[in-house]
């Protein structure tokens, strides 16, 4: 150690970790000239490294960010002992034939494929079996070039993974300097999975989709049949325009409410669960499990759905097929000389109540909606965050439930509301609304609320006397 | 320091902080196998460190993240220095019976209780009552296992406190890895503070809220009054069916531009009373500086309202009493040949005018909501910031005050308006607006304003000459 | 550095870097203090620094940060090596007479002007000749006092510059533990640079408010000759009560359409470019450069745009003159006994498609704008990222575009379309999103799309084939 301390400047002994010795920044070097490169040579050197390239062409490889020296690869490995590859897998060949100058320095692999499966082996890999000599950690692959270029860095999570500790250590640092968070996941072998994680595509969102584009699909061809077939073939009249508007402001609402339910459906499943089991500490099966995981995307695509009820209601006024019904219903009862125009009472508060159920609904949706922006959801304290998506949101599952029961409710036992017996659309959607609305208020019930809390903090109902104090320990 | 760098590999000499060495990662333990603590310890392996658990039954506690070993409490105890204590405080007893394998350990209190001051001491206290010899730390006690599993840490605030600076010192190293930032509240006696923050219910929403309140109910049994019983009253009609909606959709806006004024008004008497003391250096009065600081709540509760506001105009003309109307007007016009159908310029113009400026101020009303979101606005410039919040937001309560003038232009000297003597509701809605506009008006005088800059920039007007010169030093 | 350690005590030798030892936390000093200085000194402090105020009157500098020492400025700088300069540049003179106590202390200008350009040189260059003896770095001046106050420090960005290495990496070592993440900008003459930064006000919402004010400009006097003009003249009829809704509910979706196509617009060029030339790695033109970095603003005053023209759209059936048109049609035609009540159905057919188009693009386009929210758009994966802004982005586009053909589905080859030989505004407004549309549909041909996608990854068309291999390695 004195040798070394002999050797170096001091202050270099004193600052070893992350933070460059201020007198002499660390050099980075850098394969690749193209976006990726050029973006992460700008960030490197706006926080405070010295950047080399590694060049096949050093004079010609266009523009560079200022500072940046360019040179062989050759000649710029030997300058720097971290290395980040930019440049695609295709073209990794030439990295063998200066394996020499690659011995003992880390490689940071940041490729990306446009595709899963298209090699045997991750990128990293083979990087790895090329240069044996070096030590290639993986990462960083899943930040852009516009990301770098732009700063978007802060507070970004990264994976890193590779074979060797300090290597890993040494990336750690450098990533933690840019502002980035590091996640280690382990060894070389992750770095397939780490290739992957660009290319995932809404993968959380798969399961919602499907559920509501099926839900749409079944509610669609229901209520074709019941309101546009069967307008044709027992009366014989063609109302097939409707489909643009009147049904699928139909499909939507129903959908959405359904959507808002199966939000809220597994919590109280899995409350249940937890009571029967008497224990928290079972896992729930897996299908609840994933179906917990995209409770959020439920609700947002039932949001979605909302906006899109909401909107579809609004221009109603302004289509031609309800204007031509509205001046034709003025001047038949002008011609037949009825006068029908009793203002009803209980029909202007029904209509209104409905609207208003409808817009408060509405507005809790959207209220729940900006909670689960990131940045929003953020701020909240555990408590907030849980008053919100939990009390407000049942409040609004309910509200919606109320909305769709007035919606029907003189036309539940009049018989004409049974089309060739099927119930209508907004009666099938209110049967999982209902359900979960009364499994939670069970929940809700004193008794049962308070062995459902004693549970959630760790009591267990069948533990033998002697275990019980043990496993209390355990369990926040 | 030479025997120290002796016994320890070199490593650990030069990498002493925040970052475990990187052949050696460092061992953290916890106590608590629920949620919490595999959450945390699931992140801590993430983020490179080795995890011990310490459980009460280590052959039987569940799944644990892989990578983690689980040993006795005493056991674990021994192999960190740092331990978290994932446990409910009603089951801290047991820690009292290995305090001896504690001794000199730093101990992490993560622990929340489910209401406030159920306990005379707080958990921190307590913890650190039972453990003399540990040097407990209170924090990270905001953090929820859902924010732990899904790594959204990254950027967020936690606190800290303890009576070691040592101990505080670790934890926040520990913390800043994984990517929290941390900042520091003081002794252990801040505990029952932090504890009490993970229970917070919307504490700067309180005031906004319950003004809104106030005023909705206030003016809806004005109008209710105005409106309804005048009619029941004078003209025996029964028109409470009106409640629902029509009344409700003057309430909304009527609190919501009230609400809006009540967002600037502060800042503009914060700038008279600078004017009127002539010296920015002396506190406001604590109700000044209260209102001030729930500004942005009023202005969204201002905006949720106006959202309301617009949806329930925008249903206006689907309402069965709206479209009852228009069809009785038809048919009584038809049936008495009279025919007022005469196109009045005027009212074209002046509707349409009002119907504008409610568009135009109800976008600048999202506009402002959507700058107050913590990543849009945390994106702006200090300069585009204030231009936002003070010229737009005064131009949003200037273009909706002209909203409401326009709604009355006809009315204002008709006597017919003021039913039993009372002004309607929307007049008294546009007194705190005009008096805010007219006092901003005032500060945009070229002289006034002049004199508020200096103010600001730190002049006094009342200073003794020498001492001008020395405050002026002070006052970025 | 035997001497060193045995003068010092060992955990400062140990603990260098940004995180103070534990035993003794680092003291910082502030002058000033007005907001800025005290918000700043309260955060320091929450951070674990102790904090020196310097003052002119250390005993009547009104409230400051609980634990803080104010001292005379002299007395004050002598206790740190790092000062807070938060003083109005005015008042700089005051620490040329201290400027021995100064001497080789790291100084932060974290001062800003009122306006650009109104001193010759930036206020730390200015510090800097009155103290020679101290090490000025410029930066933290984008923090307001209000984000300190608040904590809304986490993963902000603060840009550095300065002479001293050693000064600067004091300050990004402190900045560091608030939370910040630094970017070096180099030396002192970055100064003023980083001074304007604060005075920003939109920079790069300009170029597309200028395009979106100049086409509302001209769309609106070009509709105003077309509708309102022509009807004047031709007709006699004055019809400009239509100029506050009819008219702008024209205009807007016009501008709207317009607006978002040329959010892609650049995007195919540069696509065409690159075939053209055969190569990625020559530079765009200035001009397409400029453009493409404005495709999200004008994304977003296109979606502004939308919001207005769907609330423009909403009010239309509660207006007078639409009320009053309804009504008078009905009478009239009641009146002279015509009956062109005959319910058709193509009509209804297009007018819902035109509708639902309407709705489903508004949709989507409410979509692209809340994933350009950075919240949102910073938790998606780069393949989502690009799937949002380019598939479903072309897809609205389309869907916007099909939304304008169908409202002048009929009215093409109608010769009283074109008043006064003028095509009306929705076809002038169909010719951008057009033009783009065929050029996208073009580059997604199997052909071109291969090709395309081979220039992408590094491939040249006119490369010499020695060299091909060689460019080839730099291409991520």
């Amino acid at each position: 150690m004195t040798a070394a301390s002999e050797m170096k400047p001091e202050s270099v002994t004193l600052h070893p970790l992350g933070t460059a010795p201020a007198s002499v920044p660390e050099l980075l070097c850098i394969f690749g000239t193209g976006d990726l490169g050029r973006s992460l040579g700008l960030r490197l050197l706006q926080s405070g490294y010295r950047v080399v390239y590694g060049s096949r062409r050093p004079d010609s490889c266009g523009p560079l960010p200022q500072g940046a020296q360019v040179m062989s690869h050759a000649a710029a490995a030997q300058t720097a002992s971290l290395i980040f590859i930019c440049v695609h897998r295709e073209h990794y060949e030439f990295l063998e034939t200066i394996a020499q100058h690659l011995q003992g320095k880390v490689l940071v692999d940041l490729s990306n494929n446009l595709k899963k499966n298209i090699y045997p082996e991750a990128n990293a890999a083979y990087l790895q079996r090329l240069v044996p000599g070096a030590a290639v950690v993986k990462g960083l692959n899943t930040l852009s070039a516009w990301a770098l270029q732009n700063g978007l860095l802060a507070g970004k999570q990264v994976y890193l993974c590779g074979n060797s500790a300090e290597a890993k250590q040494a990336v750690a640092e450098m990533s933690t300097k840019l502002g980035l968070t590091v996640l280690d996941r382990g060894s070389l072998s992750a770095a397939r999975e780490l290739e992957d994680f660009p290319l995932r595509l809404f993968p959380e969102w798969r399961l919602p989709l499907r559920v509501a584009f099926g839900l749409m699909a079944f509610f669609f061809f229901y209520l074709l049949i019941r309101d546009v077939i069967y307008a044709y073939v027992e009366q014989r009249k063609d109302i097939s325009y409707r489909i643009m508007v009147s049904l699928a402001n139909k499909v939507f609402p129903i959908v959405s409410l359904i959507m808002l339910s199966l939000c809220y459906l597994p919590g109280v499943i899995a409350a249940f669960l937890q009571l029967y089991r008497g224990t928290k500490y079972r896992r729930f099966p897996d299908w609840l499990d994933r179906w917990m995981l995209c409770r959020k995307q439920m609700g947002l695509v039932a949001l979605g759905l909302a906006f899109l009820h909401a909107i579809y209601t609004f221009i109603i006024p302004i289509r031609y097929a309800v204007r031509h019904k509205l001046i034709s219903r003025v001047v038949d009862e002008i011609d037949n000389k009825t006068t029908p125009f009793d203002f009803d009472k209980t029909e202007a508060w029904g209509t209104d109540s409905f609207y208003v159920l409808g817009i408060l609904g509405f507005f809790l949706y959207v209220l729940l909606g900006l909670t689960s922006l990131p940045s929003v959801g953020g701020t909240l304290s555990w408590r907030e965050f849980s008053f919100i998506q939990s009390k407000l949101g049942h409040l609004t599952l309910g509200i919606c439930t109320a909305h769709g029961y007035i919606y029907g409710w003189n036309k539940f036992l009049r018989p004409t509301t049974y089309k060739w017996y099927t119930p209508p659309g907004y009666m099938l959607c209110l049967i999982v609304p209902s359900v979960v609305l009364v499994l939670k208020v069970l929940l809700l019930l004193p008794c049962v609320d308070r062995t459902l809390t004693r549970i959630r903090q760790g009591w267990e109902r069948t533990q033998p006397r002697e275990e019980k104090f043990m496993n209390k320990s355990t369990n926040l």
